[in-house]
């Protein structure tokens, strides 16, 4: 997590100013309060992150604090999942929040000792959704290629889409509820030691595209969030019962659920709407409360939460669940492996499909 | 194709005003001459191209011409692959020019009859490289699902990322050399007709990252190429050799080259490097020739070119391979399969992968 904290009580604070004397103030005020989220990380002091430089300027940082921070990240990863660079057969780079080109692949591979061959796999328009189908890209690559190996890298710096002059709901909303994260997990083909993934699936839920989009404009890219989305659960509650159902398992009763915190809405409403206790969301929940709604990012923070947890026991079975524009909904069921790791002292993050 | 047509003499006669009096002038003109373009087909009439209404403006025009132009190409795809939309399983999008969240894709499903549960894999940072990634992916995917179907959609429309305040050398060139697409092509995983996917790859030649890149800034994105471009070629062709050779071909002996016509230079020092004839690349010649580098998309054109020519017997095998910034190199070997057309009235685009 990057340095630099907000509490709740800065975002309040900054939030009066901002629309102090606007008639938004009172709404603001209460979509602040309402996202759940305590504090947030972001990788400038707020002072620089309330003032706009410019799109141009806004990319920069993006990619100086991408190179400063992924590679951290990755190490911890690649070593969790007891490998070396040259073993990565393919990396998927997930973040809607810059945007290069090249893809932020090729600095990795240039400067990490990563093969030349890797394939690059750089999603940039899935927004939140991006966790989960970067999962579920990495565990498609593994099946077609048993013995390889994925990374992936999500890399999300939403504080660098804070929008000054946007006073829309969606805006306002957003303005409390997104946070920095960079994370990073591996997809083994094989060994490791994690969730083995085990099927995959994707659903849009019909005719709702513009319900999470960008603008995007001179200034950057601008976030527009429809009124409907936190009511989304209901459509996809029974898209994640049927596909744990496809598998022979009731959605209900699984032993973990690694589900993107879009906001308290969405954690509350998909546990409802599942009949799933709520405390079976809770490392969702800590994300949220602790980093707010960080993007592609929060499934690979929950999941983390999930192994430092240390409950799960060989052949405990669950989902793993990213939301975001489209509305997109990317999944996966899998339990979790016999392979242990060698030392305790080792706290692994990695994912290994089966093949 | 797009409906507006620029020649070369158009092109000229359009540098000679934007540089008229100024020192680059007669660089201008040079580069312009020596891409080999002869036409290009634009989204917009030229004096609309020539003018620049904003980034914001200009996105919104490659959102609304996207989907006006792709449907068209896709239902084409579809058709010669003998498809219907209900029997894709992903929609693999690429595009460098223009960007957008969520990814055309979720307007595509919405829009023309794919299932709601296809998936998604939008890619908007691999340039022109995408092309030949496209094809790799939908190969490794269709190889972790041996029933599936994939839909490649390549929306290059270059015209809008010209920059009239650029007077670099890389600017300069691209004025010149850059035309916009709409393709798509299907890769099905069994059955089919066409180039059968045999084994793929990719390569980052190290440390050349900043060679091809965009500067993203409030007027949108400014392509920046490096000098040394023009001569990757000579370390990509042990490469591309190495490739075939694993699969126990000579790649100065193949019977078709599906070749990225970055440029003349591209072409002509690949085919040297090979030590195969120029008239082996033809198709991509003919793509440069006719349409200039209409980036992800030449891949596609080019093989729509050899299907069209109607030369290949069971049994001849090719290469393709796209290039573009990282610098990247996207590979695949592949033989003519035994499947014919039903009917001979029917020109497929088929692409299919083994499994």
């Amino acid at each position: 997590m990057p340095e630099y904290v907000i509490t709740l009580d800065d975002t309040l604070k900054f939030a009066e100013q901002a629309h102090a004397g606007k008639p938004q103030l009172p709404l603001a005020l209460r979509l602040v309060r309402n996202t759940g989220v305590q504090k947030r990380h972001i990788v400038q002091p707020i002072e620089e992150t309330l003032r706009h430089p410019g799109f141009e300027q806004r990319n920069r940082i993006f990619e100086l604090e991408s190179k400063k921070r992924c590679p951290v990240v990755i190490e911890e990863a690649l070593a969790n999942a007891s490998l070396m660079a040259q073993d990565i057969d393919a990396i998927i780079f997930v973040s809607c929040t810059g945007f290069t080109m090249p893809s932020p692949t090729a600095w990795l591979i240039n400067n990490l000792g990563f093969r030349y061959n890797t394939r690059q796999i750089p999603i940039a328009q899935l927004g939140c959704a991006a966790g989960g189908a970067a999962i579920n890209r990495a565990h498609d690559f593994c099946m077609a290629y048993p013995d390889s190996n994925v990374l992936i890298v999500s890399c999300e710096l939403c504080s660098l889409c804070y929008q000054p002059e946007d006073d829309g709901v969606g805006s306002l909303l957003s303005d409390g509820l997104f946070g920095d994260a960079v994370a990073a997990a591996v997809v083994r083909g094989n060994g490791g030691y994690g969730i083995t993934l085990e099927r995959n699936a994707a659903y849009i839920i019909p005719d709702t595209e513009n319900w999470i989009s960008y603008a995007v404009r001179s200034t950057g890219f601008h976030f527009q969030l429809d009124r409907r989305v936190p009511g989304t659960m209901e459509p996809l509650a029974p898209v994640l019962r049927a596909l744990a159902l496809e598998h022979g398992w009731d959605v209900g009763n699984l032993d973990f659920y690694v589900i993107h915190a879009g906001g308290p809405r969405i954690l509350a409403d998909l546990s409802k709407y599942l009949g799933v206790d709520n405390s079976m969301f809770r490392h969702s929940w800590a994300t949220l409360t602790e980093y707010g709604n960080i993007a592609s990012a929060v499934v690979l923070d929950a999941l983390r939460r999930l192994f430092e947890e240390g409950t799960m026991t060989p052949g405990a079975i669950g989902v793993i669940a990213g939301f975001g524009p489209g509305i997109t909904a990317e999944m996966s069921v899998g339990s979790w492996s016999l392979d242990a790791p060698t030392s305790l002292e080792q706290i692994p993050e990695a994912v290994s499909a089966p093949h």
